[in-house]
């Protein structure tokens, strides 16, 4: 095989988008399912996933969120039961009419997002202010059918998520759980996955349908679209008085609870792909690498190679004893740089070559994928390898956050806003808060609003549209 | 409420199978979901799934094995490839008709299993000896329409579990891992759920449909019937060939590839329930129990109480530093009989209990669940309680093994065979091979060949239907 076929072959920066598929597809990470618009996960990616999903079990547990199981069978009455949620969702439903030979019934729809099949539960299990709060995350899949283009891990009709479901006494818990959830996201995402995000309120003509207010997690991508990360709702009793989730106070009298939900998907691979990428393929941050250090061994003679595989296996040895995921590829047959390949590609964080001149020297080259970076480290410092993963993490979120603000504007004028937008980017804009200039905007330009951004509230200027004074200044973008 | 309301109303000798739905439902492990023969597993049926999983993994993991995701959908014409296998699973599919308002072109099959569409990618992922042995785990759900009454974890239309799917370059490598497969399930099992299983053959009528043959793991339920625990089928070439499952030796040649799947599902917890639940609700093995020892602090006064609690506190951070799961209930106005009925149902394996005159006398009172043992144990001794569980959870294999064996008989003529089979239980008896014999003791008694246990070839004795000369003995049975 030639070595173009095997490597990525457009630039990230000239084709971002075939640069994406072939970033997916090549570095084994996902592949196209039989049915358009579904993907399937090789291990490289699912254990992406995993990672991000370990993670973030140890924090809802922290947070008194466990786990529970959904079936993905949804009855098409109890789906319609609020009203505007199911208008939202209609669309997308894939319908189930048939079990074997035999119609069903009612028609079953596979679960687009599983509120209405929740509550129904909640409402049954719920009966006193002891059963409060009551908290339950489920991983499981999504179903929407798309219609738009398909792309791995950011559109698919298909996608792995969590979505959590939580159920007040108080308008005032409910809330403060929102923007609990919404901090462990962004933690998440910041520590593990080495993208900044930017946390606010959605705009009411963005929020998620039958919520009161949506907040939400968005980072800006290198091609200068904005991606949705996360929402976590605050739903009020918008479900609870539909599906009648009511508990009695410790004075016994009835009340309806108020209620939140919130979910993050394998979109996040997806970012994780697109913001750390680059032409040699995927770039991993150490946290979720399923192989954190690659050791490539280097010989040519039978006696050479015994020795070189000892002082692998002792190396490996000492960092497995630091809990690092280490893998020393001995494959045969094959040269050194076909693997240096092969591992960019796959982007593992950091390589190890030991040939029997570095064994003389008492030392191994070393090699950053990020930065592509090559230095000696002589045997004595091996265990520090550790910190040096550390600070491979923590570079990639400095070079991430850095890019995202190369990509994020201030703009003050309409003109500047419809000249600037084809390139992309974060555009900080005025907005007056009315849905029409919103709409107009999207209209001309195809930009949303993104987020409202927190802890701006009080800033004041003109709306970037219509010119009226203005307190919000949310963030505006063309997003995925 | 009444204390009967919240308790079990039947016991487990009299109405097997109401105690079982009673123990489900009022332990919180599940609770039924809108469409008929769908469950919803609450937390604390979950977790203990999610303990099953955590040691599959790591069990797979050390045997090579990674995880994958698979859509759950799967085109009619591909489902249909394998024709044997299509038909035995056709009458149980859902399938999807519409997506939105628009018709879907070829319809789509909720999983039933996924081998079809796993192969289809393997055939993709493939090229040579190099790629091969390939080793995938799915953690994912399956649906099958359930024509017959449904039943929590033992029969439903959708049920989690994990399907593995190996491919390897040699028959006999193949044959190798359908083995080792079976014994990580049989030790999970037993270590974990503390039950025994009894590992063999299926017969040629009762193998999975496309597989050459299947090897299972069995039990028999304190009611007499079977329970197949898990099954990990030798697939030949039955799937490499249609599917164009291929690879090239080291000699460049092209050969089909051999090929295993295998799953166990939540059935396990079906079991688990059965087998060790009594009249006061579940008894949880030590090693699944969410909540591994629950203290109840009983006291009358504020002063006792604050005493009480700090001690609690003091014997739960001592007790959390050697990683066991506990919890103190200091519910307010709830009495310590309440909790302790509460607990029980719930199967917590160990309860203390600790009041004033306890601290005075520096102990405490320990209640085993699963032999409703109770005793004194010193202050000083807390910290041997990691024992006293790795100790009922091997009591509860023993005496599990000890209530199989007792439902195990060995049978020598057909007329005892029908006298018996009402009483339910295992049955050893020998058999011709021959499937006509199969057929009238399936028809006759509502008993199927189980499983024809291995170690055991070299048997001979006259076949408990016909009378011909048999080498085999299996394990007959009614079964769930």
């Amino acid at each position: 095989m030639s070595k173009e076929k095997i490597g990525i072959t457009v630039s990230k920066k000239n084709d971002f988008s075939e640069w994406y598929t072939q970033v997916v597809l090549k570095a084994k990470l996902a592949d196209y399912a039989p049915v358009k618009g579904l993907i399937v996960l090789r291990p490289d990616g699912y254990s992406i996933w995993e990672a991000l999903k370990n993670s973030f079990d140890k924090k809802f547990a922290k947070n008194g969120i466990r786990n529970g199981f959904l079936p993905v069978l949804i009855p098409e009455s109890l789906l319609g039961k609020e009203k505007k949620h199911f208008a939202g969702f209609n669309p997308e439903v894939f319908w189930v009419t048939h079990s074997g030979e035999n119609e069903v019934g009612d028609r079953l729809a596979l679960r687009p997002t599983s509120e209405t099949l929740a509550y129904t539960l909640y409402s049954k299990w719920i009966k006193s202010w002891r059963d409060l709060p009551l908290k339950i995350n489920f991983w499981n899949t999504a179903l929407r059918a798309e219609i738009k283009a398909t792309k791995p891990f950011l559109r698919t009709s298909e996608f792995l998520w969590q979505e959590g479901h939580t159920v007040h006494a108080t308008e005032e818990e409910a809330k403060k759980e929102v923007i609990k959830i919404l901090d462990i996201y962004k933690n998440t995402v910041e520590e593990e996955l080495a993208i900044p995000v930017i946390t606010g309120e959605k705009s009411e003509k963005e929020k998620f349908v039958g919520a009161v207010y949506t907040t939400t997690m968005e980072s800006i991508m290198p091609d200068g679209k904005a991606l949705q990360m996360g929402t976590s709702h605050f739903l009020g009793q918008n479900f609870s008085k539909p599906f009648e989730v009511k508990f009695a106070d410790k004075d016994n009298v009835e009340h309806f609870a108020w209620q939140t939900s919130w979910g993050v998907s394998w979109r996040l691979i997806g970012a994780m792909i697109m913001v750390h990428g680059d032409d040699k393929g995927l770039v991993l941050p150490p946290k979720v690498a399923p192989i954190q250090v690659v050791i490539v061994p280097i010989y040519n003679s039978e006696e050479d190679k015994r020795q070189v595989l000892d002082k692998a296996e002792e190396i490996k040895k000492l960092l497995e004893s630091k809990l690092i995921r280490i893998h020393i590829d001995d494959r045969n047959e094959i040269s050194p740089g076909y693997k240096f390949n092969d591992w960019e590609m796959k982007g593992i964080p950091l390589r190890i070559e030991i040939g029997p001149k570095d064994i003389q020297k008492q030392k191994v080259v070393l090699a950053k994928r990020h930065n592509r970076e090559k230095f000696d480290l002589m045997f004595e410092n091996i265990g520090k390898i550790d910190l040096i993963l550390d600070e491979i993490q923590s570079k990639m979120l400095d070079s991430a956050r850095k890019q995202a603000q190369e990509n994020t504007f201030d703009i003050f004028n309409y003109s500047d806003f419809k000249e600037k937008i084809g390139k992309g980017g974060f555009f900080k804009a005025y907005w007056c808060g009315n849905q029409e200039c919103e709409d107009t905007i999207k209209e001309e330009t195809g930009a949303d609003i993104r987020v409202i951004e927190f802890g701006k509230e009080n800033n004041t200027g003109k709306c970037v549209y219509c010119n009226e004074q203005s307190t919000k200044m949310p963030l505006f973008a063309r997003g995925y």
